[in-house]
């Protein structure tokens, strides 16, 4: 390489970290290497809250030019949640143009090997980590997080699923050695001697389609493995939030560049409005990768029709919290209160039906009802956001008009034990806040289990009550094999129903979090040891990260010679 | 357990063997705990040639009962390609009875880990390799290979990548541990802990289709790579080759009911005539992995189709060796006559066109013409086979008649510079034995490549002439790209082709061997160091045997607890 960033700078800078991610991905015990505090940035080159912020609002009206060949137009007209028109423009490209210059550079991108293609990938996640805060009002206004949230799960959290992506593609890669000497006896015949060369190849060109509401979370991580084993990237971002993936898309494209690869590598494809180019270009030849997250209904088509790609899909699902049993009463009702909340229910991994036997629970506070549960867990929600400013700190804003309405439409589903009420926002009043909706169904009545049984993703929620913990169960065996489920908790004290519940996810592939009463919450993942999704259930094909998740992104290609 | 084969036997056993096969994967230098002589067998339990013979011969004309539930009538028909009516008769299957009872035993079968299943595994493979003179002959007479190639690729080679599929499955599940401690420190705060249970979780049934000329070989890596992982396993065969699948199937359902295990997690699926039931199975939604060697045509059906499984095929390809220069000319004759004359090159790895310069080559002989080459090899494949006994050695017999009509056919096709003649076997005079026929085309006339450009299995081979070392280059990569490549050869002494050529395979995603002039040949590949296809190009779409292979055979599925 001449280059401004040598290899040798690479290996002193990264060499540790990885060998750190390798380790922590072995064991997964607790690592990061992202700072979760804001007041940790500002030194040593990265940007704190302040500098952050107005690098944010130097952004607002600009035209974000990333030198893509055949940009033919420019193109973006995202609104925050918040009510800000961004005003940013981003290069809409001809793909015509566009895909054979991000393949020029694939031979010596390929030709790097594993460690330095991964060096290079820990070198953009420190630049993206040292604009934290920059990144995390662009994750803010585009997705409608509260500012905290976007800063520590678009941030370092989006980072560390960045990295793990990274570890595992490098750990893949080096299974095999570079080379082999194979020495076959013979008797008393001269052995058979091959030198064998292996090196590990892309697929070709990798697309990430991103998502409205977790653009650099369920991006980084295809995004990262599929550059670190060796493809070039084009990032597809959602309409609504392309602002966090360009400034993505530019620091990798910097830093490919000064290390001496081609920054086409790494290219943006936003779009006009309407444009639906995710569709057409996830059916080219020259995809052979596709990462996406979002709906049900574009993951299936994706997977019936880019037969010529690996497609690695998050979908929807409904995650179920059996709660039959606690010798923590207030602990799992702050606790399921806090996961109900958290940016208005609009993750992946937030609960959303909750099973309750009709003849109530018991508890350290002694047996409770089922109308005392919904009841108490209702007041819970209320305590949590009875403060408006905590309240926004918590919910974000409803981050477009389909959940609005999916929220509205949920009162009407049910007996509502818990209505949802609108927040005011006092920096921001045009953002649209609202607080949780508790809705009560009875599991036993079939014009229930149509509510039930749909994700209604935004902040509803359904209590629903069935016959026995053997009901539950069984309920939520239906549920995630027919659903699927991101995320499943229970509560009991029962080490029978645990075991069946257990079984049941064990049986139908879904992640399980049991009796969390504290300051961990079933919606929540951590990199490095938490599996995100399990990849058997109709809820995503691939968990976040294992091996399946890098392992079909290069293939090995073997080169023998007689010795 | 409480069974006749304790887990401490197992271990004491085979977890060496284990071991070496996971370093064998690791530095992928020469090693097989798999004898090749015939002689080597006959002691510490094994039988030797005599008794391996007389155990098949024991087999003809009877009944193989496996004691499998849903039996519902007896089915098989097999005649060797030596002429041989084997009157065998298998298990049909009702599978409404037959999958059901194959997920019984699962759930002990997953929890039992994969250690436990791993040394199960190789418990098998023990078995089957003390009874590697008995399988020999069940190859022999399904496939149509000669006995000594029956011997070493039916036994011990099969073995050899059953094995293999072995140890990457249980690296592949040790990677996460069974359980982690999470400690996250929150500042002057307590730290969150969590407790975390890992634990890999089968698929479901895998489904193994099972194929006419490599039944144990092309069926072990998916057999055992499933049913290490925690899968039951349902074993289709090919109609024509039940034989060694059926012994396979009873070794590996005695070994599991010693274990503890319920004998049901194997089971054989063979078909009454024209009952087609690998398509019928294969979309069912108990059938959760596929592992399928055949026509391209099927391989394709089943990737379409097969939707609710993970499906790994290896179809049909093309093979091009390019003869751009030597310098050892008769080592390259006499190395690539072995090459398309063994198995009358009904190999999925045997070379179909060789690529030769019109204007001659370069050689340590002097300067050879197109001609001159093309009658060079000629002469060695003649000089090789002109004694009927070694012929017949090294032939084997034409496994199908559709085999023998396209060879008669390719006579047709250009002008022949070798001849097919007929071979008698006066063992199996009942067996049609043919040496290959070597066809000359030009490459530039469009009429020729209709030929060259579809694969012709059996012993056929297309001389190909080309302008130049470029342009033979230009036509593998479209070789490769448009039809598949399980294996790629040249000869070359120029740096410079040999760096195009090489260029052409990493890019195009193909196996290379380079001047291959000894004993090593390019239709061969050994396990634990060689890979079989690369999954990279429409030949195959997956390799014999990396990570790809088996890390979405399972998922894990994570419990957590607040420590």
């Amino acid at each position: 390489m001449t280059a401004e960033l040598t290899a040798h700078q690479l290996i002193t800078q990264h060499r540790p970290t990885l060998d750190q991610a390798l380790e922590a991905i072995r064991t997964r015990a607790y690592w990061s290497p992202h700072p979760e505090h804001p007041k940790a940035y500002g030194e040593h080159g990265s940007l704190d809250a302040a500098a952050g912020k107005a690098a944010f609002d130097a952004l607002l009206g600009t035209r974000i030019d990333l030198g893509q060949p055949g940009t033919d137009d420019w193109t973006g007209d995202e609104v925050s949640p918040y009510g800000i028109a961004l005003g940013i423009t981003y290069p809409h490209a001809d793909v015509e143009v566009l895909l054979p210059a991000m393949r020029a550079g694939q031979r010596a991108w390929r030709d790097a090997g594993a460690e330095t293609r991964a060096l290079v990938c820990l070198e953009i996640l420190k630049r993206i980590s040292d604009r934290t805060h920059e990144f995390a009002h662009a994750v803010m206004h585009t997705s409608g997080q509260a500012f905290m949230m976007a800063f520590q799960a678009g941030g370092p959290h989006a980072q560390d699923r960045g990295l793990e992506a990274v570890a595992y593609a490098y750990a893949e890669q080096i299974r095999t050695p570079d080379t082999a000497e194979w020495t076959k006896p013979q008797g008393k015949r001269d052995p058979l001697t091959l030198t064998k060369a292996f090196k590990p190849v892309p697929r070709g060109i990798a697309l990430v389609i991103g998502c409205n509401t977790f653009p650099t979370w369920n991006g980084y991580p295809g995004l990262f493995a599929s550059l670190a084993t060796g493809n070039a990237v084009l990032v597809k971002p959602h309409p609504r939030a392309v602002l966090p993936l360009a400034l993505t898309v530019q620091v990798a494209r910097q830093v490919l560049a000064e290390a001496g690869f081609d920054p086409n590598l790494v290219a943006l494809a936003a779009e006009r409005p309407g444009e639906r180019i995710a569709a057409s270009l996830a059916v080219r030849p020259e995809i052979r990768i596709i990462d996406y997250t979002g709906s049900t209904a574009f993951g299936d088509w994706l997977e019936t029709n880019a037969r010529q790609a690996q497609v690695y899909t998050e979908k929807a699902g409904v995650n179920t919290v059996i709660v039959e049993s606690t010798d923590d009463y207030r602990g799992m009702l702050s606790n399921l209160a806090f996961s109900l909340s958290l940016y208005s229910g609009q993750m992946c991994t937030t609960p959303q039906n909750l099973l309750i036997p009709r003849d109530g629970i018991t508890t350290d506070q002694g047996p409770k009802s089922y109308d005392e549960v919904v009841a108490d867990l209702a007041r819970s929600v209320e305590g949590l956001l009875g403060d408006d400013a905590r309240a926004n700190g918590l919910l974000g804003a409803i981050v477009n008009p389909d959940v609005k309405a999916r929220l509205e439409a949920a009162a009407g589903l049910g007996e509502v034990a818990l209505a949802s009420r609108e927040v005011v926002n006092p920096e921001f009043p045009e953002a649209v806040v609202r607080t949780p909706v508790i809705v009560k169904l009875d599991g036993a009545k079939p014009d229930a289990e149509a509510a039930y049984m749909s994700e209604c993703f935004g902040p509803v929620s359904f209590a629903v009550a069935v016959d026995s913990a053997a009901d539950a169960v069984e309920l939520l065996r239906r549920t995630i094999r027919d659903k699927g489920a991101m995320t499943v908790g229970a509560y009991t004290t029962s080490a029978e129903v645990e075991e069946a519940v257990e079984e049941a996810c064990l049986e139908e592939c879904a992640q399980l979090s049991l009796n969390l009463t504290g300051g961990v919450y079933v919606n929540q993942t951590a990199a490095f040891s938490d599996f995100h999704g399990s990849g058997g259930n109709p809820a995503a094909n691939g968990a976040l990260c294992d091996g399946a998740f890098v392992a079909s992104r290069f293939r090995v290609v073997e080169v023998r010679r007689e010795a």
